[in-house]
């Protein structure tokens, strides 16, 4: 999605360690217009799925998850992390390794909310190792949820997160897949065929 | 209003310690219909207030944030708990006690993201004893930006966060105000002019 890399491009920041800020347009602040549009694309390709709700995981996927449920007219779940003292007992739950905090974590989501008439849509702003979209997955699995796709809106394409879920059988959209960054700016995307 | 209510009065559950538990339409599961017409009250009420910026905090907030941000054609900001390995340390910090949680964190928004030239809206799914509130209060204070306004989705009306940021001069919109709630699950809301 052109928009995006180039907002990624203009506005996007590489720390060492292969880390691509983008919390000026995507994750602390987020360009609503930017966000509205990629939600767009999502709907475009997974228009004809079934999709009864959209599934994606806080606090960085609420608002591009909101975006993609108001279009397929459907309830957005966010998965939670960590367990809150008010959810309650009745949850599925996965536990995830994350890259970026370093430290494990649950994630849950109320079995009220998700079930076997389900077809979901998964959706995160970014995928890197996956493990987050894994544990997605996992929720979705133990609900006995139908995974109609995967929603992404950065691949990291040179960590393996996006290929290990195409390889699961998943249909994994991703509106910009970065396949090199280096610490001068210099990044380079994939072409992505549509 | 009226539709907030009504979905409060048949869907929310009310449990011992005066938890209100709404994860079915507002912070688990999201109604985004009933999300949207929300946000449509906030925008018509300070619409006419130069707002720049919407800033809400991490997570259940975003997606009212996004839904008002939207509306007013302004960036979302949504302010982290804890602080993220990934945010770096220009930031604005307030220490914030959790009723909730039952613990303490850190709230922070980066600096790039808020200055004195804005003119912000307070936007926050729920308020109870207000402390994330007044965290982000804080926040804008330290930018010296100014606060246009605070909208609240559900205010326990019982509890003073309400009363005190308006007793601080603010002008405080809450969508639904509950006076009181028991475990039979009767709730009272306040008369609210407009």
């Amino acid at each position: 999605m052109k928009m995006l890399e180039e907002m990624i491009t203009s506005k996007g920041q590489v720390y060492p360690g292969n880390i691509l800020k983008v919390d000026g347009f995507l994750n602390h602040q987020v360009d609503v217009e930017l966000v509205d549009k990629m939600a767009e694309e999502f709907y475009g390709h997974f228009k004809d799925s079934g999709i009864t709700k959209v599934l994606t995981i806080e606090a960085s996927g609420i608002a591009i998850g909101y975006a993609v449920a108001k279009l397929f007219k459907v309830p957005l779940i966010f998965a939670k992390k960590s367990k809150s003292l008010n959810l309650g007992d009745d949850v599925y739950v996965s536990r995830v390794s994350s890259f970026t905090r370093g430290e494990d974590y649950d994630v849950t989501v109320s079995r009220k909310y998700l079930d076997n008439t389900d077809k979901v849509l998964l959706i995160d702003d970014f995928i890197a190792i996956g493990n987050a979209m894994k544990g997605l997955v996992e929720i979705c699995d133990q609900a006995r949820a139908c995974i109609a796709g995967i929603g992404v809106g950065i691949e990291k394409g040179f960590q393996p997160g996006g290929e290990d879920l195409r390889m699961m059988g998943f249909e994994v959209l991703s509106l910009a897949i970065i396949d090199s960054m280096s610490e001068d700016g210099t990044i380079t995307f994939r072409k992505i065929e549509d």
